[in-house]
């Protein structure tokens, strides 16, 4: 799924390398829980936030690595220093399905709800991690109801995903997004704002 | 800068490999001119966005392509697929300047503007590419006026960088940000979105 390469770029009769990785277009997926009046979120361990920490907090592991050598880790930090709170977002893998039928896929697998596909809105796109990968995020919004929940979710065990579904109130949503001491993406604090200016005012309408 | 390394992780008993990249934390800002009521971003060809476009409209590029060999870029593409719309931006990696100096080093660096350190305010912290980098990222919110402007910004060129200057009309903004026809990062939807919401209504009151 993911590997290094090396790019050769000319521009302005310089040539330059660049090193990027190669990894596959995403989709995520803001989940707005009506019945309960609540976001869902994922909650994951990512090892390269982990390791993010490790360097800051004890760089003398990481002299004299080189890219052949493991990393075995150990009980330097707590696990919990690796923890991020995402959005419900898998990669774009399988070329015969929509972007739309992935997404479904995901809601389900990873936080158990049936969405119709019909149903998704799509937000917007935008490119990651321009610096290393540049892939493009979809964004989506599903509205779901406790009637849709089929399954528990927490992702593909096979697969080695290990992910915690976490429900944030509404009413909390915002402090939440704006709360440095819970580390998230900002898929999660853009979404969470964008439903506050264009899904919000419409439900107190109801 | 930026180097791969693998890392075996231990949970549940079970040992795991991750491929992740090392890089740096960074800060991006927001600038939005007040005298001339634009926001400051800048343009920048991105080799990764583009290795991107190339994989999904020649896939045929990359077959047989392996970690060791090059990839000597042509004319597949045209150069502006590999360009994104970003916040000025800039990595950590002088451990004595504090987060608000380099930010607006990078200011002036990228854009020609003067900031004075204390006029910076935080908008908050993400963690961003949390499957390969996992690294930091702060956002700051700085106001400036055409006085300060003191030079024409760019980048480095001695570091490879070719940085656009652009400038976005205040009024204009949000229909940018949601325009998909114009690739950008989360970063600038997010912080276009966050003035909408936390200084916009300040600036009409005056």
């Amino acid at each position: 799924m993911m590997n290094t390469l090396k790019a050769k770029l000319f521009k302005n009769g310089i040539s330059k390398l660049w090193d990027f990785m190669r990894t596959h277009d995403s989709v995520s997926i803001l989940i707005f829980n009506i019945s309960r009046q609540c976001f869902v979120v994922v909650k994951q361990f990512r090892p390269a936030v982990y390791m993010c920490e490790m360097e800051e907090q004890c760089p003398q592991y990481f002299e004299n690595k080189t890219e052949e050598s493991w990393c075995p880790l150990s009980d330097f930090l707590p696990a919990s220093k690796g923890i991020t709170y995402e959005l419900c977002a898998g990669i774009v893998d399988q070329p015969e399905l929509s972007l739309e039928e992935i997404a479904c896929k995901e809601v389900l697998e990873e936080c158990g709800y049936k969405v119709p596909v019909t149903s998704l809105k799509r937000i917007t796109s935008y490119r990651s991690g321009v610096g290393v990968t540049g892939s493009k995020q979809t964004l989506f919004y599903a509205q779901v109801t406790d009637d849709m929940k089929s399954s528990e979710g927490g992702g593909q065990l096979e697969e080695g995903e290990l992910i915690e579904v976490v429900e944030i109130p509404l009413q909390d949503s915002m402090k939440f997004a704006y709360d440095e001491t819970f580390p998230k993406t900002m898929g999660v604090i853009f979404s969470f704002m964008w439903f506050q200016s264009n899904i919000a005012p419409k439900l107190q309408e109801k």
